[in-house]
């Protein structure tokens, strides 16, 4: 299956609107220093799915629809989501991102920190044109959350007894929570009702959740060429992801647990003993349980899209739910 | 002269407004994770001389005073202003500020790049709190010119040839702004009429010229004892300032041309070199002349501050030029 001609073929009917979205961010981003100018049109340059975008777009198109308002809040969405990737970079020593080079690799830290923090100062100001102050809130809450978020992804990294319950607490914060604040924002601006706005978080909010899922799951199935990073690349990070948990719970008692345990802990990492642990998550139980709950989740997010009445723009949202669960990158 | 004593004295008609600012800042600048708590509690531990909330209460006082407006505008500019510093201590591998340990000295690079991210996401929703869209802007323009100026400070340094014309372009974005945008808000929130909006922004942003002069100038009179680092430390980190721009146009064919120059080229540095361009540059005309300088901006900053009736409270702005200009510390 190609999941990216799928998805354009799913956004079809916003296409126009995605695009202008894509035209006033490198507008937003743009500054007269050459240096920050540059490393800002690189980072701009490999973009990703824009799903933050379109759920913010489809989220209003169930209700009056104000591209006017939709538009610098989607800008400031996906401004946000880049800066706390650019950010991320940093603290993960990341050199690639989406198989290109990273801020931090090609113009070092300082500049990736100086971006990161430029373009949270842009994101206010994307905001304030909005001229609503519920969507202020929002968008303070959610920026302080994600980073909550970060920080719980770091506290916990190297834990091997991470419990389910902390896994989904720090993936809600990290990530889900930003999503629920597009199709929420979206809601907001269509002028829905408190329950609509409700329901549309709750579809972002579940919808992010399993999203993250599948992203961790794919960082054990899938391969560099897919992706841009070599399978098991969190495993490699110390990072424990819910296929791990789940591998970990179903065999607790065997040889494996010493191994991540050992690998977590920081100790020199032979290159076989990652690939064993990878194959044996990717092809045991934790996969599969983790895939599981990915379906729970995007179960969720539709219940609460099914409180609106039938429209092509809900079938979109709906579908977008099985594109986020069976997506291959 | 005990400048701290003298500070506190010329604030003493507004101490109760300043003391509730602080324990504002301390209950927004909370977070309910351990560690991002204790290092934010740790930040704002040692604060500063209060000079912006200050400004900007002052700047109200001039007319209708609004202390709940103000008092959010004050936490969120205070809240930006200790951001950028400790993403400034990562940038310059800073250990030490006003004699304490930094942010990322005790918790490392990741925790202080997200701890200046978290007090970003903060000052969004302290400024949506006011609900001003005039402030929105303010706000969002002052970051990223800050983030512009700390991008111009590391583009020059080491640059032996850097124009007086660049050095003020650079401390006006890194700043001076955010100074002119107390003063300037403080003013949008006491219903003052557009002229005196304008000019107290041209109060602050003249103060705040005045302020990074004399600022740079302590860097080569002062000692550890007094500021908290040696003299020298801005040129030890090829920081090029006004002093030595001044030192340097005077006796451009001497001995220390080209001393200053390889110093500034990063080659190994000895201790007695670094000494002697201080001294140099303290006790020739390089200091003499910035002073002069500061001077200047300082009458530019009073002209326009005369244009409002004489009151308490102008006075207090009055001597708070001199107080910024005779500083010690």
């Amino acid at each position: 299956m190609n999941t990216a001609a799928t998805l354009s073929q799913l956004f079809a009917g916003i296409q126009n609107d995605l695009d202008r979205v894509d035209t006033t961010f490198q507008e937003r981003a743009a500054s007269g220093l050459t240096i920050l100018h540059s490393a800002s049109m690189h980072a701009l340059a490999s973009p990703g799915k824009r799903l933050r975008t379109a759920i913010t777009l489809l989220s209003g198109k169930l209700n009056t629809y104000h591209f006017e308002k939709l538009l610098p809040l989607s800008v400031a969405f996906e401004m946000t989501h880049l800066a706390t990737l650019i950010h991320d970079d940093i603290v993960d020593e990341a050199r690639t991102r989406r198989g290109n080079p990273t801020v931090n690799a090609l113009w070092g830290d300082k500049i990736a920190i100086l971006l990161g923090d430029y373009y949270f100062a842009k994101t206010a100001g994307l905001i304030a044109d909005i001229e609503d102050h519920r969507i202020d809130h929002l968008f303070s809450d959610t920026v302080a959350t994600v980073c909550e978020g970060t920080i719980m992804e770091m506290m916990t990294a190297g834990s091997v007894d991470l419990t389910i319950d902390a896994y989904y607490e720090k993936i809600k914060h990290k990530t889900a929570c930003l999503i629920a604040a597009c199709s929420k924002g979206g809601a907001i601006l269509s002028n829905a009702s408190d329950e609509e706005i409700e329901l549309l978080y709750e579809y972002g909010l579940n919808l992010g959740i399993a999203f993250q899922i599948i992203d961790d799951i794919l960082d054990y199935t899938e391969d560099q060429a897919t992706i841009g990073k070599p399978a098991g690349n969190d495993l490699r990070q110390h990072m424990v992801t819910l296929p791990l948990i789940y591998a970990l719970q179903e065999q607790p008692q065997n040889g494996q647990y010493q191994q991540v345990s050992q690998l977590l802990s920081g100790e020199p990492q032979k290159e076989p003993d990652v690939r064993s642990i990878v194959e044996w998550v990717a092809h045991g139980q934790g996969v599969k349980r983790a895939q599981m709950d990915a379906l729970i989740y995007g179960r969720k997010a539709r219940e609460a899209l099914y409180h609106f009445p039938a429209s092509p723009h809900r079938d979109v949202m709906d579908e977008l739910i099985d594109f986020v669960v069976a997506r291959k990158k």
